[in-house]
């Protein structure tokens, strides 16, 4: 497959879940991106961890995403280390895992490998095409580049291009795993290491930046943990510190570290309009027939409402059918993945009233 | 010198500058508090940098801190690193540096070190103290624990507690110090290595925290560094990467790592309230005199506007008289370094008004 930085990579495998049956006509497909760490298992138990999917809430029958009558599926990104191609698969050439060997790949790098997929599977046109954060970053590149294997689209939680701040928060994560010397140089499974604790720093940096402080102060504000007083030490005296921790060691378990630089990498290369010469609106010129739902929150300052804004007037002015909706939550960026009535009721309307029209209702 | 954690600590020296003369009367003295790796060399040339001092800006003769009427002074705080007691420090016990058995400090303790300072000058009362950021953390100490030293004192960008994001941020830059193998337990000195790529690490996520969304993208965006396209690699492709890390490398040179374990830990302590059962405005009971004025920055989102109505609430509740402006800035935190006329005619207005008062005029 060729990459967006001139270098081939192959064979990629793309592992993916899928949830309801797809009809005679291959017309029910939705198919869900995930977020930076997120994998396949966005339904169900996921079987690394025995926990709920992290969109289980919505998919299943009769729920939002309802697999009575839609075909749902998943698949684990391009690079990332949940069964898909990444730079901790064996390099052919080699027979040790890429590391740096792996190419640096895109966001629109992943889609093509997606698009592959779906058309493996007889797959023409997708009825939907759903995701939030860099699952959002995916919608956007396939409206750029797939217009016509859409029927409709959500987008959540996102931008059309990294921002300073978040190319900031970013490269502080990866020089933190680079600072490891467990890295290696990111050959550090042929001697059998981990970066285990610069990539648990660099998680909880993120982490910080997917909650709001309004969020932080609500779940944990100053309380102690397990004690009566500060200890006056470096101990985790505060309920935060302790979840911080927690959250990058149960991080380092569950995920690649070089993975991680790569997909921070795809994301801080998010430039979309820059291939259309600045101009936003051109990337969905092609794709005016795409029903569009645009959501943000509040209080993500990850990805502020500021930018979904300007992809709903890029979309407008292109001439999409488009609606857009700024929900109020003091959740922050990982709002999209949390219960919130309101976001429930707009996918629902919006995917109801897709099943309608496309006739899927039985 | 007692410490809040009931351990004592001593003998303990603290490095100073002064601008200006002490007038007959000992009347016209003002303290500047600096902030979490700031130094005494707050106006003139800092002789460690070779470049001028933090608030060199605001110091000297007809500025703003006006010292042909006031005699400024400005001390580095217990714990740091450039001159005073702190980690770095010998242990008369073990004739090594403290490492950690450097008693854990409050910035209480960092006042009360201030306050025999000013004593042994045979200050009685100072005209003004004045800070930002944790340099007003200690005025608001000062303001608890000292009142009857202060005729008046100016707060900047500060809060009277650490929330659970700014201990969450604290804390990465912490696990990201002890991370690195060089830290050595605290004992890196006589392993004669320094914890450089950790304390990097720690002050780039610090750094990001003391600007804004707007700023980053106002002073980068996306602007590459000495190139005409991304790399497809992990260099430093983007200018806010270049500066991170630049940040991050410069600030080792300067900063004790230990240090800044240490005084983060102060700062994530602070909640003065809690010293009077919840009611923050009896902490300021006894300033009833002193003459008071807060200044926030709408777009730092460190210490946010709302700490500083909650201030402005509890000294209104307590009496005191108190002026209160939020400037308009799309700086970030560290707006009360940069040049804002608006925030320079406030000060120059409270302090010419001071020095009418106290008729230091001449």
């Amino acid at each position: 497959m060729p990459l967006d930085s001139g270098a081939t990579l192959g064979p990629i495998t793309l592992a993916y879940e899928s949830w309801g049956k797809l009809n005679a006509e291959r017309s029910n497909a939705i198919l869900i991106c995930h977020a930076l760490t997120g994998d396949q298992y966005a339904a169900g138990i996921n079987p690394l961890t025995g926990r709920p999917g992290w969109w289980d809430r919505l998919i299943g029958p009769g729920k939002v995403f309802d697999t009575d009558r839609f075909y749902i599926l998943c698949s684990n990104v391009l690079g990332s280390c949940i069964g898909s191609t990444g730079p901790a698969s064996l390099n052919p050439k080699t027979g040790w895992a890429y590391g740096l060997d792996f190419p640096v790949i895109t966001i629109r790098d992943m889609v093509r490998a997606q698009e592959a997929l779906v058309v493996s599977l007889g797959i023409e046109k997708l009825a939907c095409l759903a995701g939030g954060s860099m699952g959002g970053m995916q919608v956007l590149e396939w409206m750029a580049t797939y217009p016509h294997r859409l029927e409709s689209a959500l987008v959540l939680a996102t931008s059309d291009r990294h921002s300073a701040q978040n190319i900031a928060l970013h490269e502080v994560g990866r020089q933190a795993i680079m600072a490891d010397p467990d890295w290696r140089d990111g050959a550090y499974t042929r001697h059998s290491v981990i970066p285990r604790k610069g990539l648990a720093v660099a998680r909880m940096t993120a982490h910080i930046s997917y909650l709001s402080e309004e969020a932080l102060t609500r779940k944990f504000g100053r309380e102690l943990q397990d004690r009566d007083g500060v200890t006056f030490g470096f101990d985790a005296d505060f309920q935060v510190e302790s979840y911080l921790r927690y959250q990058g060691q149960s991080f380092v378990d569950r995920f690649d570290a070089n993975s991680y630089l790569y997909i921070t990498r795809a994301m801080d290369y998010l430039a979309i309009a820059d291939r259309y010469g600045g101009r936003l609106a051109d990337a969905f010129e092609a794709a005016t027939h795409v029903r569009t739902c645009v959501l943000s929150f509040t209080s993500d300052w990850l990805y502020p409402t500021d930018d979904a804004k300007r992809i709903v007037r890029a979309m407008t002015a292109a001439g999409l059918p488009i609606s857009f909706a700024e929900l109020e939550t003091d959740a922050g960026h990982d709002a999209f993945l949390l219960e919130l009535p309101e976001m429930d009721r707009i996918l629902k309307g919006f995917l109801d009233r897709l099943a309608k029209d496309l006739a899927l209702d039985g």
